[in-house]
């Protein structure tokens, strides 16, 4: 039978600037629909596991746009409900060499913004579950987004489903008068399975360190529920050349994974959700630690050869990277 | 001396379906820069008019480009502000044969939106004016723009500039508290000249005929100001077959232009923006009433040989067409 | 409850030229993934309908490309099985006016063809379904998928399925050794709603008639299981131009719906099956055999207004164009 | 044995607009490589005749280019020569409706613009040739290429080389100080076969008549070597539809072709090129004089459903049209 | 007089998704045709070599536009015989990075695969001729064609026409009941030239050896005719970041070329055929076996940084590169 | 008050193939309009200065064309003139890795080269400005151009407006009967600030130095009016892969930018352009000429990440980059 696992938090329509060009020369835009839970529920879809994403989308062509999308990708769509109001939306222009990489985004007053408590039902939809999903993007879009992600978090820990936290602390959030460190404590105190680094920590907990391990200690002194904390180390040498390397603190020591030299960045976004979707996979199928925290840093490497949020390499694919093998062939 | 008209009005980023494709089918978006009021300036300064658009745009790359493709036009932008918020936006789906087109405004919140009295020193824009060019989308979309509007329209009066009000309405705008019954009236009332038909009247006006000039009488009855009113009647054949004509109360008598027969259009948004800057064109050339109209009206029916919300051609090619000259001939 | 519909038939990569190129023109081809009776599913999908898609896949990205296709048009493809063989495709080029549309079919030792009697659960497919839906293709195949829908065909009776055939007769398939008169027969006598017309009669069945309704009457009288008789009557005046009108053998009278007038055709692939699609949609729904047809044909129509081989047009598109509500309007 | 056909003439860049776009609008240009007698000779190579076309290309890569895409449509290239000038262009967007298509010529001081007598061995070019095309925008180009041409219909004379003319009359050509009346009456009286109208006549020929058949008896009645005069009649209903009729004189009377009714013109550059491609066609295998002139028209027709200055639809095409085969319909 | 060079193999149409994206992405594929011994004819046909390309196509558009891809790159292709069956097709997906390219076959079946001995008039084909070349996908892809590989050979021997082989050995191909090591060994012993690593000795030649030296002294041993044998050595860092270089066993010692850092590959397939043609360009024109050696390695590596299987860079562009004149500067 | 920098120069339409395509092998062309001149104009409108280029343009829909391209970048077309000849052109082709970019010129007999003295008011165009800046490529076109720009530097120099000359020598231009030599050292020697190497100085100044700094102190030897002399250096890798460092002598010193790795170029066409612009820039707003340096490098770096002739980042942009902020991190 297949592993479920939930997960919550808006879709937007990425709208993104074909190949080099900037938004001031642009006559076009490609477009895709994505959100950080999301991208993780679909990686996992297509890796076998019945991934239910929950979210809330306009009742228009572009919320059935996005849920046919979600539904390319092999997520279960069943529980996303609908209303009236706006798709959030993103748009993208892709850096190169020493210019950046921008995002502009155009989410508030989303659909799932105006989600509300009572929306979902959660016991329904946590039926037979392993494995609840959130980021701190969530609680960061509005007071009713929080207050669903608490409720949905309170039913899990009920129903003893494993539940990560993705911290992605982004300061330009938190416009509707909390701030992360007001509400993330207590979202963060239910969960079992952290990433985050020391900004993260930072801004969203309160724990100032420098170092990743020692915050990684203090994390789990004032959260005994969290088990394991993990993150991406990413060294940004230009927009299209990036190092990056897999930290997992275990509980009891710092696992790292080999490194990749990413020299020809087709698209960074979506890298961390891979590796989160690596994680969730990692654990749900019995890896051991070090064998989760490779699969979960190759995962997030191949994400950088796809155009997309999501990452659509297969497990065959992520294991042969990871293994070495045929790296750079040609398969025929 | 170049004759100079001032347009106010939100300027939206269009995007759009390519081809024949629906919402749901599309994995991209054609974009460019468009709003009812720009177009008539677009339309003009292509003409050889000193037409100075008046809007307010997020002070952000996408705001930089709209202000850029307005640049392109040939359009004063010299006059336009820069606040937080977002750009508007619009979605298009072009419909073919039965299949009607479709438009989804994302349009709330827009900076615009968010313009408010003495943002714009009107008495300076309107300086050396000759026209002042307005459409009842403006108060529709926020009590701010409502007032804004009412304040140039109080200094184009002042100043003598000639004032032209598209009623344009739409009943899915005034979502702020108001409706087209409570403003409008207000706001034509210190118009010269209207372009606007039965609908129009009855649901900004409150006057209901079924007949245009039974409703021109009305609307000059209660509005002595008011000297002309003008509209395009068409018979929507399908999505892709439209008939047009021009029509031209001037005051004493019904002026109808010559009927044009679309049998395989293009793009038909923008059409009435078209006529509206055909009818400007013509009185500020002292063309006659007559010669406005088929102006005009030509001008409308070239709108929907080209993509994009503006009229893109010359003064000869719709002179030409209006006399029959070299009408669908290659020339070489 | 959702309705539940089964269909069972091949999908093949489409490939069809951009716009009116030729095949000896084009260096790219658009491509998608289509088959008649899977079009049908994909149609019922987007209407609410529980439909289930039942194939045979290559086990290779393309494969898992055409399921992913599927399950965006929101048909459950838990019923697919995979194999080794290759996938079926046919390249398309779009005419225009005097110039006929070509299919290249390319479709002969898929994975589909390969599928035998036995690898399909059909006891478990067809639990709780209301109709069962094959058409004349899928035993023109191979004798293996021959052997499989007679299969499909005795546990749908066995359940009091309703089942729908379409006779879809096609000269240059059925190249294994048996014809449509030696196979169609036997699997038409199990069938409830019979879509084809005197050619199809003809061909597959041995009925010699020139006008439809006698052709319906032979039918009958021949296989008394069969209820019902439906065809779409074209005049193809050009490829860009056509006219249809759907006609339905009810059993005592011969129903004709409205006309259509394709004046601007964008893609006239699939255009049968969207009538297939409207007429399940019509009678599992409860609607008359009036209402039914009325609802297949509009269907059939505004399929020729979109691309691809689906009709991605919602129920209430379909039942505005009947009724003449805004056809040809821009929606804003 | 095939049949081999020479013919001269300048072959350009031809750069049009993507779809509707407009030159002040695009951002790109779809590109080929096209010019009249090119056309012509391409038309034959696909209909499986020994086509040599004889022209001058710069030795560049845009040369190069132009030598592949003639040999690409199957035409003989080892007779071509370079020089050091530039590549003649055009530009070209294409109209819809009302509004007209445009064209842009940039082919002064093309490296054919510089061809002198002497660089083309005629005598070897027409060994075994049946036929040898030229059309009026040779001699309009310069005095050199006024020269060759001459050069070459004497050679083709004294070989007993069936001549064809188009006289293809544009008033902005001959800019090297002759005008066509200076040039053309002397090449004519050298020819075979012409095709012209009264308005080719006027200009060309210094023959002015209002009637086509009196036209044609003067033509004659001034250059005795002409046997045959044939012309397409066009009327332009608008940038999206014409109607065509052949006409052809056969030194005794006036053929008509049957009427083609061209609704959704997809490209009409070339379309007189495809007509005289047909005529040559149909005389050189021994078609009777109607049945050229079907061929022609028939040719010229399928001209318009396709992009491009060639018409690439095959003889088995054309005849099928003509004869009103499957016109329209969907060929699986 | 141009030297002439004959090539026999299948010619595909090769289907390659836009830029990035994966198979499971596409909506489009850029199509060309190709094959391995087709690409080596282009290439030297684009170097101005007389080059003969025969194989075996299907009588449809597919194939006639298969036909016209080959003309367009200069090759003649009067030698190509035409059949019922289908196009060989293959898919390409480009990797990036980590991410390896992946190569998707459908070839089987192809009209190339059913070509019988007697279809070529080898003795009309091979006149005047210097040079045939063969690789080993041909006799991999059916008996037939392995038998018409076997009887050209023989004719080219028997007149004296010197023999290039590719071993080309591809696992997954060798589906028709035989092995390599069954049928290469007849052929190689034919054959002057050969193009292979230790891989393809011990798969298709039995010999086992782990250095390149040391497998050429064995295949000479075996096979006294062969003269030369020649590899590009790859060193494959990722997919987008290879290093070449290219060995040639002269009979009496090993020659190395320079070595090429290939850092932003573009599209390595066809590599080893550009290899090829170089080397026949070398030998054929007199050229020393080093400087052969170096020209066919220059071409290898200018073959990365071009679209499509073919070297379609010049002669003077690939001296330039080997010679390091003006390599990465802007040619104005 | 705005700066007001005046620029004089040819602007053509560029076209290029897209992506890695050749020039024998691209369908399409992307268009845009740029020229030496014209790119600086457009950069420093884009910073916000009031640049007014001036130029002559063909009187058609190209010449618009270019001039709202002009418009689009904000730069003052008021200057423009027009006349009857053709637009300039040139074609790019895009290299990669050791294949190099090409630059095939089309632009002689352009409206610009028909330029003459007299036809500008260049009393009326520098009123009030700053800053006058020409290149060698104006003077090399015609005897015309080279008078007008003498014409323009005698009111630049009587009016007190600073000079700034980028020699820009380029040895197929220079067609019309001069040479550098006997043109440039009466250009420069009447301009204040010198952009060039020592090939530009041997080949338009006279002056054989090998070293930069040598040069520098003979230029101003020679030229006492001139102040500083500037220059890029540049190490060609590979088409992908240049580094650059920028060199200022400012008459007492010779100053070093820091060195940029420009490993994955996406346009180098431009590149002195935008450092060009970068020096204006720094110079105009009162920077010190180390920050100048550093402003024109980085400015000059990062036109390599942005396709077309114009470097459209920002001044903010361009000043994280030299100070090492953000460079390669994703903004959101």
């Amino acid at each position: 039978m297949k592993k479920k696992v939930i997960s919550l938090g808006d879709v937007m329509m990425r709208l993104s600037t074909p190949g080099s060009s900037r938004f001031t020369q642009t006559e076009m835009f490609n477009i895709l629909y994505a959100g950080s839970e999301g991208n993780v529920a679909s990686a996992l879809a297509g890796w076998g596991v019945h991934a239910v994403h929950v979210t809330r989308f306009p009742d228009s062509d572009l919320g059935r746009a996005a849920t046919a999308s979600l539904r390319k990708f092999g997520v279960d769509t069943g529980s996303i409900v609908y209303g009236d109001e706006r798709m959030g939306l993103y748009f993208l222009e892709n850096g190169a060499m020493q210019r950046s990489s921008k995002i502009i985004y155009d989410r508030f007053d989303s659909a799932f913004a105006h989600i509300q408590p009572g929306m979902i039902d959660w016991s329904e939809v946590m039926k037979d579950a392993q494995w609840f999903h959130w980021s701190g993007i969530t609680p960061a879009l509005s007071q009713g987004a929080a207050d669903v992600c608490k409720e949905a978090l309170l039913v899990a820990r009920k129903l003893g489903v494993t539940i990560s936290a993705d911290i992605n602390y982004r300061r330009n959030l938190w416009q509707y008068g909390k701030q992360a460190i007001d509400i993330m404590p207590g979202l963060i105190e239910l969960s079992d399975i952290v990433v985050g680094g020391v900004t993260d920590f930072e801004n969203s907990l309160g724990i100032s360190v420098s170092d990743f391990e020692m915050g990684c200690k203090e994390v789990q002194k004032k959260n005994p529920a969290v088990k394991k904390i993990a993150n991406i180390h990413r060294e940004s040498i230009s927009s299209s050349h990036n190092k990056i390397e897999g930290l997992l603190w275990t509980g009891k020591e710092l696992l790292r994974s080999q490194q990749y030299d990413l020299t020809h960045i087709v698209d960074r976004v979506g890298a961390g959700d891979a590796f989160m979707a690596g994680l969730i996979f990692g654990w749900t199928n019995e890896k051991t630690d070090k064998q989760t925290l490779e699969f979960a840093t190759s995962s997030c490497a191949l994400k950088h050869t796809v155009e997309g949020d999501v990452n659509v390499c297969t497990v065959q694919e992520i294991e042969s990277v990871l293994n070495g093998i045929n790296v750079g062939k040609l398969l025929r």
